[in-house]
């Protein structure tokens, strides 16, 4: 298996111009690119509100034009950070690389002796989403200029700004049941 | 099955004059009421302290005299939203209707096609399960007011009022082992 | 409490006559009963085709005339046996009695302190789970005979005879796959 | 989302001509195909040889040349058949069509409302894990007749054989810890 | 089983003086003493860096010369607190006092009728978990004097200084993935 | 960490005189040993009646004069093979190699590169866990003769053979419920 193989870690809630940004850069160094979309199991929550298969779909389509093998795969959270590297690499083929900026994620890596690149860099302030989620809570239509075009056509289809909407009102209600 | 049968949820820490009046509205417009008991595995947590069990026994004694086939079960949190009707329904006989105001709640019901009606109208602020808690706390015999008198007769029975004063202590020191 | 209150344990794949003439004479010897619906989790499958919704409909409306107070509840089985007992007694309202014939269920229990009596009498090879879902499965309506008649008619309206015929037949392929 | 998405589901120990054979008759039938991978938390077991990235890689690539949208997808199981649909929902993109000859994951589908399609024939005698994985077993390289060429030599670049020989004498042994 | 065996229950992230010169106090009452490592699943966070097996070394280099049987055993923790003295019974040697301060495991304890004992006093200012590591974070050697000098000669070895300040960035960066 | 420190897995139901003269020959080979208690979950059953806290304290009863730093820790089973590893290590002291028989963990270790060594030989037919199980629920004494004096004396304190006995019905009789 002398293919480069690397491997992205994200959680894509939504898929957004700064991932995107940060791939097409990455595809120009490897021959094969992991993508694993985190915290599998979440969805329909403020801070995740789409599922899994949701944002592999979103993924897959902005994608779809790259000349490159890609792999986009479920990851679900492990409450074990010890067994988290372990956990990655019997869901994906085998990689060679991680591009990560997070510490944590940079440090389980390297306890593996498994190396670990920094991200390209992307203006983090707009592409970040936190702040696109945001603005879908807010009714702001800005969103739609921080994601793919066909990742906005996909929120549409699955009417997600009306469920980021009306799940964000439990975080103010819940605590009354 | 032509019953109409309607799903009620809570967490019912403890179970309070708000429950009770809600439900004997509900009563009126339904043959038959399951009321499931949420985050059942919880307990001897300030935010709750009875069991499951202790939790059932409250509302059946409480609805003992109400002319209704009723269904009283423990249900477990599941850590995805995605599978939270389906959990729902394989504990459940089959419901046709929800009663409830969490809006999380009724977004998953609607994206499964299962109708959500909001709760009748009770004072939010005095039956309210956080409110009666703290009176527990405070050692205030106020909190009687609030519950059926079963409830409270129960409550004493189990220790409930030192239990949860005992536990809520924790929140304070539980930092410092 | 001094209530007599009573654990009576099953999995009830379904609720039959054997279950019902034992639940019948137990009542009379206690204040309350808690009849605790086993592998909760389980459904679909040869050994437990029914939903413990499905169940716990089933032994409710069969026990609908007995004048007793009747907790029905589910609980899921947990991988440990040494926290049987516990966990029972979380999702349960507080019992001094557990009726039960099982050599592991009886020494769990014994263990823990809990006095365990053996089930009364009943005719085991007619009354008997496995039996009952031979003759479903082989289109034999004899299993009608061996439930009460709001049973079949329940098992009748969920469709129960063809999901476990189709299921059953998982048995001889699945090594297939 | 007009497109006709298909569900496939196997386990894939390993992916075989039968398989191969099967997916190119449904890819002249449908826009988009998600290739599910079964039991994917299994692996080094005598039925379960190859971890999920290792069996993702084989589809990956032995299809890598299929005109189709493909989405090649890690599933766990899960210990619960009526949670089934809705844990195969979350982790794909939307689909209206599943392909099936089980029983259990037909009757599922159906209870669900999504229809299920048999399987295009193809020789099942010959193309069969379980006798693939017992040639591999053997020694006997006849199993790389009955694999695609790039199957073949993944199994052999990941020392597959090797592995299902050695695990493959637990069965006789482990008895004896 | 005359003997007087006590239980002890930490997380000791890091083991440290407090700890040390409670045990020691303890030693001396009791015949055996098991010492519980509590959240033993958890490990590389800001709160709790380091493994069980880690911080099962610590405890037993630290108390190698204590004459006295120890068992120090790794107790995952487990999410539901009725189950909680049950999981750690099966997990131990059979006791009969457990020594702590903590409200919730007191009351835990006392409602499975296991005697609890206060701990001796120590200093809590200084000997204080939540203190040494952030002494870690800030580079500031002082950490050494609160733990038993094997205890700081296991971490250097284990470059765990490091790997705590590395993955204490975290906290502050990981709502942007 | 220059110490020689070894891992030996078993389930040791119970410990007897097999493990005993294996662990006495690895003891005079290392510094230090580490003796995990496999399937530390599971009591109660015909394969595995006693608790892990229960063989811990046989363990270390049985080696408390063998001068030789040991580890004995509880190992719950993982449902993945290919996390078994990480799981062992998290729960462990490093060490620089395994003492096993088995296949599988043979090979799971020598794919993460730990080298595996096979155990000293002693007469399996005789010391075998199986044996000396059925010799128990025979109700022959010669079980005695096949552990070590302390592990019978503590097996008669906790009443461990009129234990296994009544749990070996269940083997009989469960399918009838």
């Amino acid at each position: 298996m002398s293919e480069r193989r690397a491997l992205f870690l994200g959680r894509f809630q939504p898929y957004h111009q700064g991932h995107h940004q940060m791939i097409k850069k990455i595809a120009a160094q490897v021959d094969e690119l992991i993508i694993a979309v985190g915290s599998a199991q979440w969805s329909h929550t403020p801070r995740d509100p789409f599922t899994a298969g949701e944002r592999i779909m979103m993924i897959t389509r902005a994608l779809a034009e790259l000349p490159l093998t890609k792999y986009v795969l479920p990851v679900e959270d492990i409450e074990r950070n010890s067994l988290y590297v372990a956990h990655i690499r019997t869901l994906t083929p085998p990689f060679s690389l991680v591009y990560s900026n997070n510490p944590l994620v940079t440090r389980l890596f390297a306890e593996a002796q498994i190396p670990v690149q920094a991200l390209p860099f992307v203006e983090r302030e707009r592409f970040w989403g936190t702040n696109i989620r945001q603005l879908m809570i807010a009714g702001d239509d800005q969103w739609r200029r921080y994601v793919p075009p066909v990742v906005a056509q996909l929120i549409d289809q699955i009417d997600g700004i009306a469920r980021l909407q009306q799940i964000h009102q439990t975080d103010h209600l819940e605590r009354k049941s």
